[in-house]
């Protein structure tokens, strides 16, 4: 029995972990203050409630939103806690227990890997942003710095050049986020004023969904998405050779359509030697983070 | 007592090592129908001649000019041999023999790790054309099918567009290799009348050495070489996180103008995360892949 905690800016989510099936879920609300304490305190109620034994805890895995390198974490902006030493600060409540961590994006790359018994696999997540993790022989890829997998800052994009949270301009996420597409969809929407979507305050869903009735700007911002997704994960493959890539995020929602166009994409950019690489498509939604933040353990 | 053996397609380099030292080196010729009789003749001679112990021979390895995936090889298209299984046919001359291989571009890799002692780096050699191999832990990380760290066909020049040799357009190769920087000299040239570049027949050194002193042209492709060059080191840098880089091959022959020229466009294109990453020239030139073999025992 493990427990894995996707840590988010507004709720701790957390899930009783039996080999890669989620038993159970629940989730309380992210408190700067008492953060170690109330994760620890859900924990041991569910359990006394659930009648299950301290004795048979094997662990709890964390999937945290900043980086991450050796269970050390500087900074979780979107929680506001500084400096953590994460076994030092939840052995304080479980001192027998093993803790693990990782990056949330990785952690959802390694349940999306364990459930689709892919041991050596990109996961690429489109999302508000784009990130990702890289799954070597079944354990994440960190990096020196905790930063390996930040797929969504490739610089890619030389013709927009649009700026990017991060400082620079032209990263993959500022065209390949659910953002960029809007972005993007916003920027042709004058040539196109007989879309669809010029009569709706969209999303990016919308601009997928509209590129599969075939709208015209919706396919053009469509294609272009997948020629750039389709670029990236080939410039990735010659670097790591992964045997498999995996899309996950709420753009890859758009399923089968998104997976034929970005592979039709990949399959015009990439290197012969990396051609036969499978890209898929991630099937555990939300609780991939879950589930690969048991799976570290 | 280790033998490291670089495999090109004129001539193969046998170099004894200890540690991480070149003790003693020499080379024969590549014959496709007694390729490894040669070698095993070669290396059997030397070490009668030598009075070396059979006994004190630790192993043999090999950078091979190919696609290598755990010692087997499908082509080797310098040296013109199919369908190799390079432990089986070394064994049948040094039975008891330990052996081991790896792409050519991976060993030196190896090779400027060890001597640089930088376990978790990786390099990148521009030559005739781009390669290079990640180094993680101390070891070569292959990928799946052995085409890891294949550099120069990371697709990233959307301007010229020139076609690869591989097949595609606009891979760094086409651009940051020695035949690169020639191509890009010729594109320009037209517009640089004055150009020193203009008055002989040109090849990459000169290109850079006309940078070195001011010559505009020579500027032209210099700056735009590194552009590319530190946007692709930007680019893995946020794929894998290394703790370091390092430039070899014949073009980082031109030493500190080109690593400061790198230097500063990396700085531009990197992200945050990984701005402190350290780029470094290689230091073994040639020797590079006899150490690196012989390391991988």
């Amino acid at each position: 029995m493990r427990f894995g905690i996707d840590v988010g800016g507004m709720t701790v989510k957390i899930g009783l972990v039996e080999g890669t099936t989620i038993k159970d879920k629940f989730a309380i609300q992210t408190r700067k203050n008492t953060f170690f304490a109330d994760i620890a305190d859900a924990i041991k109620k569910y359990m006394i409630e659930n009648k299950l034994e301290f004795s048979s805890l094997e662990g709890i895995g964390f999937g945290l939103p900043g980086v991450v390198k050796d269970n050390k974490v500087d900074f979780l902006p979107n929680v506001g806690i500084r400096n953590i030493d994460l076994v030092y600060e939840m052995q304080k409540y479980f001192p027998k227990t093993k803790i693990a961590s990782c990056n949330d994006a990785n952690a959802a790359a390694l349940g999306e890997s364990k459930i689709q018994e892919l041991h050596n696999t990109v996961f690429i997540t489109l999302g508000t942003g784009v990130g990702g993790g890289i799954i070597q022989n079944g354990f994440v890829l960190e990096g020196c710095l905790g930063a390996a997998g930040e797929f969504g800052h490739i610089c890619l994009d030389s013709i927009h050049q649009y700026p990017c949270n991060c400082g620079q301009k032209g990263c993959l996420e500022t065209v390949c986020s659910a953002t960029g597409i809007v972005r993007l969809a916003n920027e042709y929407r004058k040539d196109y004023p007989e879309s669809m979507l010029n009569k709706i305050h969209f999303a990016a869903k919308d601009v997928i969904d509209a590129a599969k009735v075939n709208d015209a700007l919706g396919l053009k911002v469509f294609y272009e998405v997948c020629d750039y997704l389709g670029r990236a994960i080939a410039n990735i493959a010659v670097v790591l050779n992964p045997d498999s890539f995996i899309l996950g995020g709420g753009v890859s929602e758009a399923g089968e359509f998104l997976l034929s166009g970005v592979t039709a994409s990949f399959q015009k950019y990439a290197h012969y030697a990396v051609k036969n690489t499978k890209i898929h498509l991630a099937i555990l939604g939300n609780d991939a983070g879950i589930l690969g933040a048991a799976s570290l353990l």
